[in-house]
Protein backbone atom coordinates (compact mmCIF):
# COMPACT_ATOMS: atom_id res chain seq x y z
CA UNK A 1 0.00 0.00 0.00
CA UNK A 2 1.73 3.22 -1.21
CA UNK A 3 0.50 6.69 0.45
CA UNK A 4 -2.65 8.46 -2.69
CA UNK A 5 -0.80 11.25 -4.22
CA UNK A 6 -1.98 14.57 -3.29
CA UNK A 7 -3.82 15.32 -6.44
CA UNK A 8 -6.36 12.21 -5.37
CA UNK A 9 -7.45 13.69 -2.20
CA UNK A 10 -10.89 14.49 -2.01
CA UNK A 11 -11.79 18.41 -1.86
CA UNK A 12 -13.11 19.15 2.00
CA UNK A 13 -9.51 16.78 3.06
CA UNK A 14 -7.45 19.14 0.76
CA UNK A 15 -9.19 22.18 1.97
CA UNK A 16 -9.36 21.69 5.53
CA UNK A 17 -5.51 20.35 5.66
CA UNK A 18 -1.61 21.08 5.67
CA UNK A 19 -0.15 18.31 3.44
CA UNK A 20 2.77 17.23 5.67
CA UNK A 21 4.26 13.94 3.49
CA UNK A 22 3.85 10.34 3.18
CA UNK A 23 4.35 8.60 6.58
CA UNK A 24 4.55 4.51 6.58
CA UNK A 25 1.31 3.36 4.56
CA UNK A 26 -0.47 6.34 4.16
CA UNK A 27 -0.69 10.59 3.44
CA UNK A 28 0.21 12.37 6.38
CA UNK A 29 -2.20 15.61 6.80
CA UNK A 30 -2.58 18.61 9.37
CA UNK A 31 -6.16 20.11 9.91
CA UNK A 32 -5.51 23.61 9.55
CA UNK A 33 -6.87 24.74 13.06
CA UNK A 34 -3.56 24.86 15.27
CA UNK A 35 -5.41 24.83 18.64
CA UNK A 36 -4.10 21.33 18.86
CA UNK A 37 -2.29 18.76 16.74
CA UNK A 38 -4.45 17.24 14.78
CA UNK A 39 -2.80 14.75 12.10
CA UNK A 40 -4.97 12.95 9.53
CA UNK A 41 -3.27 9.56 7.56
CA UNK A 42 -5.20 8.79 4.37
CA UNK A 43 -4.14 5.36 2.92
CA UNK A 44 -4.52 4.24 -0.72
CA UNK A 45 -7.69 2.00 -0.48
CA UNK A 46 -11.00 2.27 -2.17
CA UNK A 47 -12.04 0.93 0.88
CA UNK A 48 -14.87 3.34 2.59
CA UNK A 49 -14.52 2.28 6.67
CA UNK A 50 -11.65 1.15 8.69
CA UNK A 51 -13.27 -2.17 9.23
CA UNK A 52 -13.29 -2.56 5.27
CA UNK A 53 -9.69 -2.88 5.12
CA UNK A 54 -7.76 -6.38 4.55
CA UNK A 55 -5.39 -7.01 7.70
CA UNK A 56 -2.08 -5.81 6.17
CA UNK A 57 -3.38 -2.35 5.62
CA UNK A 58 -5.40 -2.46 8.68
CA UNK A 59 -2.34 -3.36 10.53
CA UNK A 60 0.08 -0.08 8.49
CA UNK A 61 -2.56 2.44 8.99
CA UNK A 62 -2.69 1.79 13.08
CA UNK A 63 0.88 1.21 13.06
CA UNK A 64 1.77 4.58 11.87
CA UNK A 65 -1.34 6.28 14.22
CA UNK A 66 0.39 4.60 17.15
CA UNK A 67 4.16 6.25 16.11
CA UNK A 68 2.01 9.46 15.84
CA UNK A 69 0.07 8.71 19.57
CA UNK A 70 3.69 8.10 20.65
CA UNK A 71 5.47 11.10 18.60
CA UNK A 72 2.67 13.14 20.46
CA UNK A 73 3.28 12.26 23.85
CA UNK A 74 6.89 12.75 23.49
CA UNK A 75 7.23 15.40 21.70
CA UNK A 76 4.38 17.65 23.33
CA UNK A 77 3.83 16.09 26.52
CA UNK A 78 -0.28 15.64 25.46
CA UNK A 79 -1.77 13.26 27.64
CA UNK A 80 -4.00 11.87 26.04
CA UNK A 81 -4.49 10.86 21.99
CA UNK A 82 -7.92 10.37 20.34
CA UNK A 83 -8.15 8.06 17.48
CA UNK A 84 -11.65 8.18 14.89
CA UNK A 85 -12.45 6.56 11.98
CA UNK A 86 -15.68 8.31 10.80
CA UNK A 87 -15.79 9.39 7.65
CA UNK A 88 -19.55 10.58 7.41
CA UNK A 89 -18.95 14.01 6.04
CA UNK A 90 -16.03 12.93 3.78
CA UNK A 91 -16.44 9.35 2.45
CA UNK A 92 -12.55 8.91 1.29
CA UNK A 93 -11.12 6.95 4.38
CA UNK A 94 -9.18 8.60 7.39
CA UNK A 95 -7.94 7.89 10.47
CA UNK A 96 -7.83 10.84 12.71
CA UNK A 97 -5.19 11.45 15.77
CA UNK A 98 -5.62 14.19 17.93
CA UNK A 99 -3.20 15.22 20.97
CA UNK A 100 -6.12 16.11 23.71
CA UNK A 101 -5.42 18.10 27.11
CA UNK A 102 -8.00 19.08 29.44
CA UNK A 103 -7.47 22.11 28.68
CA UNK A 104 -8.25 22.16 25.41
CA UNK A 105 -10.92 24.04 23.49
CA UNK A 106 -13.61 20.88 23.19
CA UNK A 107 -12.43 18.86 26.15
CA UNK A 108 -14.18 16.32 26.67
CA UNK A 109 -15.89 16.34 24.09
CA UNK A 110 -14.95 14.66 20.56
CA UNK A 111 -13.17 17.84 18.13
CA UNK A 112 -15.04 16.58 15.18
CA UNK A 113 -17.98 19.20 14.66
CA UNK A 114 -17.52 21.55 17.60
CA UNK A 115 -16.61 25.15 16.96
CA UNK A 116 -12.93 25.96 17.38
CA UNK A 117 -10.78 28.79 17.95
CA UNK A 118 -9.26 29.18 14.29
CA UNK A 119 -5.82 29.38 14.92
CA UNK A 120 -3.34 29.01 12.06
CA UNK A 121 -0.72 26.98 11.37
CA UNK A 122 2.76 29.76 10.28
CA UNK A 123 5.00 28.24 7.73
CA UNK A 124 7.89 27.87 10.02
CA UNK A 125 5.52 26.06 12.53
CA UNK A 126 4.50 23.66 9.74
CA UNK A 127 8.45 23.37 8.88
CA UNK A 128 9.14 22.66 12.04
CA UNK A 129 6.66 20.11 12.62
CA UNK A 130 8.26 18.54 9.80
CA UNK A 131 11.86 18.05 10.88
CA UNK A 132 10.71 17.04 14.12
CA UNK A 133 8.45 13.99 12.33
CA UNK A 134 11.39 13.18 10.31
CA UNK A 135 12.68 10.52 12.86
CA UNK A 136 8.93 8.65 12.51
CA UNK A 137 9.98 8.04 8.81
CA UNK A 138 7.73 11.41 7.21
CA UNK A 139 8.66 11.63 3.58
CA UNK A 140 8.41 14.40 1.02
CA UNK A 141 5.88 13.81 -1.94
CA UNK A 142 7.89 13.36 -5.17
CA UNK B 1 -4.52 -10.79 26.04
CA UNK B 2 -7.67 -11.57 27.93
CA UNK B 3 -10.90 -9.95 28.15
CA UNK B 4 -11.52 -8.17 31.34
CA UNK B 5 -14.53 -9.62 34.00
CA UNK B 6 -17.06 -7.08 34.00
CA UNK B 7 -16.00 -6.90 37.64
CA UNK B 8 -13.19 -4.91 36.57
CA UNK B 9 -15.65 -2.41 34.04
CA UNK B 10 -15.64 1.88 35.18
CA UNK B 11 -18.73 2.65 36.91
CA UNK B 12 -19.76 4.62 33.95
CA UNK B 13 -18.73 2.13 31.13
CA UNK B 14 -20.52 -0.56 33.16
CA UNK B 15 -23.87 1.74 33.71
CA UNK B 16 -23.92 2.88 29.83
CA UNK B 17 -24.38 -0.20 28.28
CA UNK B 18 -25.43 -4.11 28.18
CA UNK B 19 -22.34 -6.94 28.42
CA UNK B 20 -22.61 -9.03 25.56
CA UNK B 21 -19.90 -11.67 26.14
CA UNK B 22 -16.62 -12.15 25.13
CA UNK B 23 -15.27 -11.47 21.64
CA UNK B 24 -11.73 -12.27 20.48
CA UNK B 25 -9.27 -10.18 22.93
CA UNK B 26 -11.68 -8.03 24.23
CA UNK B 27 -14.83 -7.94 26.80
CA UNK B 28 -18.10 -6.88 23.76
CA UNK B 29 -20.43 -4.64 25.33
CA UNK B 30 -23.02 -2.32 23.74
CA UNK B 31 -24.78 0.63 24.62
CA UNK B 32 -27.64 1.12 26.12
CA UNK B 33 -29.26 3.83 23.32
CA UNK B 34 -31.03 1.36 21.31
CA UNK B 35 -31.31 3.94 18.50
CA UNK B 36 -28.44 2.43 16.60
CA UNK B 37 -26.20 -0.55 17.20
CA UNK B 38 -23.40 1.03 19.13
CA UNK B 39 -20.52 -1.41 20.14
CA UNK B 40 -17.54 -0.84 22.82
CA UNK B 41 -14.68 -3.63 22.87
CA UNK B 42 -12.61 -2.97 26.48
CA UNK B 43 -9.69 -5.01 26.38
CA UNK B 44 -7.98 -6.11 29.13
CA UNK B 45 -4.42 -3.66 29.37
CA UNK B 46 -3.34 -0.75 31.64
CA UNK B 47 -3.01 1.14 28.85
CA UNK B 48 -4.72 4.28 28.41
CA UNK B 49 -4.62 5.15 24.49
CA UNK B 50 -5.37 2.75 21.35
CA UNK B 51 -1.56 3.98 20.33
CA UNK B 52 -0.07 2.73 23.57
CA UNK B 53 -0.99 -0.71 22.43
CA UNK B 54 1.75 -2.72 21.83
CA UNK B 55 1.10 -4.07 17.95
CA UNK B 56 -0.43 -7.63 18.93
CA UNK B 57 -2.48 -6.37 21.21
CA UNK B 58 -3.26 -3.45 18.92
CA UNK B 59 -3.94 -5.95 15.60
CA UNK B 60 -6.03 -8.26 17.96
CA UNK B 61 -8.17 -5.22 19.23
CA UNK B 62 -8.12 -4.27 15.68
CA UNK B 63 -9.24 -7.19 14.50
CA UNK B 64 -12.32 -7.81 16.78
CA UNK B 65 -13.52 -3.99 15.32
CA UNK B 66 -13.03 -5.28 12.16
CA UNK B 67 -15.61 -8.28 12.88
CA UNK B 68 -17.84 -6.53 14.12
CA UNK B 69 -18.00 -3.93 11.31
CA UNK B 70 -18.65 -6.76 8.48
CA UNK B 71 -21.06 -8.24 11.17
CA UNK B 72 -23.22 -4.67 11.34
CA UNK B 73 -22.78 -4.27 7.42
CA UNK B 74 -23.85 -8.18 6.57
CA UNK B 75 -26.99 -8.52 9.28
CA UNK B 76 -28.39 -4.83 9.63
CA UNK B 77 -27.16 -3.26 6.25
CA UNK B 78 -25.53 -0.01 8.24
CA UNK B 79 -23.76 1.74 4.66
CA UNK B 80 -21.41 3.23 7.40
CA UNK B 81 -19.53 1.79 10.49
CA UNK B 82 -17.41 4.78 12.78
CA UNK B 83 -14.55 3.50 14.63
CA UNK B 84 -13.03 5.65 17.79
CA UNK B 85 -10.97 5.52 20.35
CA UNK B 86 -11.72 8.06 23.05
CA UNK B 87 -11.37 7.87 26.59
CA UNK B 88 -11.62 11.42 27.76
CA UNK B 89 -14.07 10.84 29.64
CA UNK B 90 -13.95 7.08 30.90
CA UNK B 91 -9.81 6.47 31.45
CA UNK B 92 -10.50 2.32 30.35
CA UNK B 93 -9.11 1.72 27.20
CA UNK B 94 -12.25 0.84 24.79
CA UNK B 95 -12.91 1.30 21.13
CA UNK B 96 -16.21 2.37 19.92
CA UNK B 97 -17.64 0.25 16.85
CA UNK B 98 -21.32 2.43 15.94
CA UNK B 99 -23.32 1.24 13.00
CA UNK B 100 -24.36 4.59 10.93
CA UNK B 101 -27.03 5.55 8.42
CA UNK B 102 -27.33 8.99 6.81
CA UNK B 103 -31.12 8.99 8.50
CA UNK B 104 -29.89 8.48 12.01
CA UNK B 105 -30.70 10.52 14.93
CA UNK B 106 -27.51 12.85 14.83
CA UNK B 107 -25.64 12.22 11.32
CA UNK B 108 -23.58 13.19 10.21
CA UNK B 109 -22.12 13.95 13.67
CA UNK B 110 -20.34 11.72 15.68
CA UNK B 111 -22.37 10.02 18.59
CA UNK B 112 -20.71 11.00 21.23
CA UNK B 113 -21.79 13.63 23.55
CA UNK B 114 -25.13 13.99 21.68
CA UNK B 115 -28.55 13.85 22.71
CA UNK B 116 -29.88 11.04 21.81
CA UNK B 117 -33.55 9.16 21.44
CA UNK B 118 -32.90 7.21 24.52
CA UNK B 119 -34.44 3.57 23.17
CA UNK B 120 -33.82 1.36 25.42
CA UNK B 121 -32.64 -3.17 24.30
CA UNK B 122 -35.43 -5.63 25.44
CA UNK B 123 -33.98 -8.88 26.73
CA UNK B 124 -35.54 -10.42 23.84
CA UNK B 125 -33.28 -8.39 21.53
CA UNK B 126 -30.37 -8.69 23.37
CA UNK B 127 -30.78 -12.19 23.45
CA UNK B 128 -31.48 -12.47 19.50
CA UNK B 129 -28.54 -9.99 18.94
CA UNK B 130 -26.24 -12.30 21.29
CA UNK B 131 -27.02 -15.46 18.75
CA UNK B 132 -26.35 -13.45 15.45
CA UNK B 133 -23.10 -12.80 16.94
CA UNK B 134 -22.19 -16.28 18.08
CA UNK B 135 -20.96 -17.11 14.83
CA UNK B 136 -18.21 -14.49 15.37
CA UNK B 137 -16.97 -16.17 18.58
CA UNK B 138 -18.56 -14.38 20.90
CA UNK B 139 -18.35 -16.17 24.23
CA UNK B 140 -20.34 -15.53 27.44
CA UNK B 141 -18.44 -14.74 30.64
CA UNK B 142 -17.67 -17.43 33.22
Amino acid sequence: MSAPAAASLHPRLAADTHTLGALGSALLLLHREAALHWFILVPDTDCADLTDLPPAERYALLDDAAALGRFLKAEFAYPKVNVGALGNVVPQLHLHVIGRRPEDFCWPDPVWGRPSPGLSWSGEALQALIARLGPLGLRALS
